[in-house]
């Protein structure tokens, strides 16, 4: 029986564009379960409500639900032991969460103010007025001022990648010779923009983009998803 | 046959502060190895000239010279596979490289002018000179002027331990329920601090400052080793 994922998804129902749905589509991929995916709108609260929550992802799973990225990811990797690991046992389960904790509390609030107007043009009609409100409440500001000057903005945001930059200088994925859980929780973000941007973050020789490319290679449901080739 | 580490020490020879050695002398301790250790400062480029390049950490054991802190732990977790992995096999590795990262490009830069003046306070006479001299020159400014306004730049290393934090949230230590090399890696700059500097770097309640006590509690080696109690 295939899994069910609700996922984040634009005016388009083929763009999905959730950092952390992001993580779990590439985390299926990396498991090669079969997956029927649900695209889901900011609006859509009542129909994710038996999950006991407001936010995707959300997974079922032979009649389980389970919500959260983190949550989901072990799910997947205690529930399909087979094939390559996501997590690296415990410890790497551990080391996992500073990565984690890294691109929350980093990389997805630098790139917010890079792509906030162009997720905004993506949205479905019926979420425009709630994500406006709800995001600029909390910024403190319209979304057009959060995102004004992002070409000076950007050179701080490549700043802010070093510790992913000088990593992947010394091996190809975070992982180590082949990716797992901890690249897609990063890749996310970069999901997240080149389903929604045209803006380019990266110098075509950044060793992160060279990253980037070799994830989407490697995932055909990456590369092959609505969005922008930056 | 006891190991033999070549540690950065000042004007007192017991007071040892380099970030790096810190990380070995942990790993060295988590091992529950016998080490004997030799005060090297910066001007003793010969006495390691034999291990081929001329800082610390440098580690002997039976006869064979290692250098360099990443190195050197690997070497520890291959030929004293007893007891508790300071790795977690291949995947833990390769995701302690991001943390290594992390520590090198973002929190011992943010360190630097916090403890600065106070590194230069307990160096040894003979290394004065080369030490103002070098840092001066790499800095492009006095060490004085680097440290300037350190009580408003704390507030920015502050904020800048958020994935730390973040991850220090959810679990007692980076490597999970009991600490391992990614660890002392981190640990290791705040003993270059505790050993040099008096500056309060951390609020007492700081889920950051709770973690640095139950290492200090776990490994009287930092305890105990001479230094300001912040």
């Amino acid at each position: 029986m295939a899994l069910t994922l609700y996922d984040l998804a634009g005016a388009d129902a083929d763009r999905r564009f959730s950092p952390y749905c992001w993580r779990i589509r590439l985390a299926i991929a990396h498991k090669e379960l079969p997956v029927e995916t649900i695209p889901w709108r900011f609006t859509d609260k009542e129909v994710i409500a038996f999950s006991g929550q407001d936010r995707v992802p959300v997974l079922v799973d032979a009649g389980k639900a389970l919500a959260g990225s983190w949550t989901i990811a072990n799910y997947l990797e205690q529930n399909y032991p087979n094939g390559r690991s996501l997590l690296g046992g415990p410890v790497g389960a551990a080391l996992t969460r500073f990565v984690e904790s890294w691109s929350d509390t980093i990389l997805l609030p630098s790139l917010l103010p890079l792509i906030l107007v162009d997720v905004f043009e993506h949205l479905h009609e019926k979420d425009r007025v709630y994500f406006r409100s709800s995001r600029e409440r909390r910024l403190g500001m319209t979304l057009e001022a959060a995102c004004a000057d992002r070409d000076k903005k950007v050179f701080g945001f490549r700043q802010s990648l070093e510790p992913l930059r000088a990593t992947l200088k010394m091996q190809s994925f975070l992982g180590g010779t082949t990716p797992n859980y901890a690249d897609y929780i990063v890749f996310g973000g970069f999901m997240w923009s080149r389903s929604t941007s045209p803006f380019e973050l990266l110098e075509k020789d950044d060793p992160v983009a060279l990253w980037r490319d070799r994830l989407l290679d490697r995932f055909e449901v990456a590369r092959m998803a609505p969005g922008y080739d930056t």
